[in-house]
């Protein structure tokens, strides 16, 4: 369990499956465009990147700050990567924190994309196999986040009959997980995250986010793109 | 609120009062010693920077890996630091984490020395100042860890009533804090840091950390020293 991007070095990613999150809102929407018939998501880490993928075939999403960046077809709306006319598409997408996470750890063995929206699918996934697993919070710019680190602790609940050992983050985030799991809305509200979004208009896109198991697909990172 | 000293450098520490934090062992060894009579303790980096001021009248102290440093006359178990024979002497002092979180805030205006044993006299200082606050949790080499971050959601906790604004890391430890604070040392059971101590016979140093309010100093960093 990795709380910050900016820890992940403290951990060998060699022999791990990485499951990257970053609930509001870039995994929340890949995992909601991939089950709603998105071809691939690209995730890349500059704005520059998103734009000159267009040549290729792929629509261009940017957010940064928690906004479309200027000139992008969309930024990381969940809804946006359900609308009728990105089916079968391919998208190229750079976010604040979420598409950063995933090219760090984008050397291990395996790494999937989770949310609150696919966490029992997640979870399901994890039981069936046996690797070391390493849950990446995207936080905030480098910062711990309350929303990544409750799905954190959700996995981590959700595992907990498995074997969860020696990871105090893990073991915190579970008992916060317990706490606050009958109403992940109300928790979320009280957060920084909310207070940033909240003012952008973006609430309904938060309560999307924030409902488990919408969807029951595990996208994974496959030769540089998100696929089912 | 900072969980790891790697995410020290996301916050601007030049107008902050920094409380250090180091449950196990650095932290609640400084503050029972100042309190038991010890005349002040220097924090170094190195094991050679404590060995060298014992020329200057300094009784060296050194730990790594939970252990003492061969050579030297004690570590950073806190029944060491009062002892009789302590009393009136100066520590130079070096550990795997505290001491290191120490020198990366040295120079916020003010670094104060927290921990179970003083948490009370900590939020009552920190009650009478107007400057924001920083709890900044040493960890395990970088890492989160159970005992720190319960700390500084206790002082978090204890100053609710103040202002604790748009850090979710302050509200995680505060709700986790709030979840545990009955039972500390049984939450600590659990952790990965008791379970490495614990192999070494120093559990009864764990229970003492654990305990809350046995001292009411709040020693503070002035010119490299930490003092009453």
């Amino acid at each position: 369990m990795c709380l910050s991007p900016l820890l992940v070095d403290r951990y060998d990613i060699s022999n791990k499956i990485v499951v990257v999150t970053d609930v509001l809102r870039a995994t929340s929407a890949m995992v909601a465009g991939l089950a709603s018939g998105v071809t691939a998501i690209r995730p890349v880490e500059t704005i520059e990147a998103s734009a000159e993928l267009r040549a290729q075939g792929y629509l261009a999403a940017a957010e940064r700050e928690g906004q479309v960046v200027e000139g992008f077809e969309f930024g990381n709306s969940p809804a946006a990567f359900m609308r009728p006319d990105v089916k079968g598409r391919k998208i190229a997408l750079t976010t604040t924190n979420g598409t950063r996470a995933i090219a760090l750890v984008a050397d291990a063995p395996l790494v999937l994309i989770g949310a609150f929206v696919n966490l029992e699918a997640i979870v399901n996934f994890l039981k069936g196999r046996t690797e070391d697993v390493l849950v990446l919070c995207s936080g905030w710019k480098g910062n711990f986040n309350l929303e990544d680190s409750l799905f954190a602790g959700a996995v981590v609940a959700g595992l907990r009959a498995v074997d969860v050992t020696h990871c105090d983050a893990g073991m915190a985030t579970a008992m916060l997980y317990d706490q606050l799991a009958s109403d992940l809305f109300g928790a979320i509200q009280q957060s920084s995250h909310y207070q940033r979004l909240a003012k952008m208009g973006i609430e309904e896109d938060i309560r999307f986010c924030m409902q488990r198991n919408l969807f029951s697909v595990v996208p994974m990172l496959r030769n540089g793109e998100i696929v089912l």
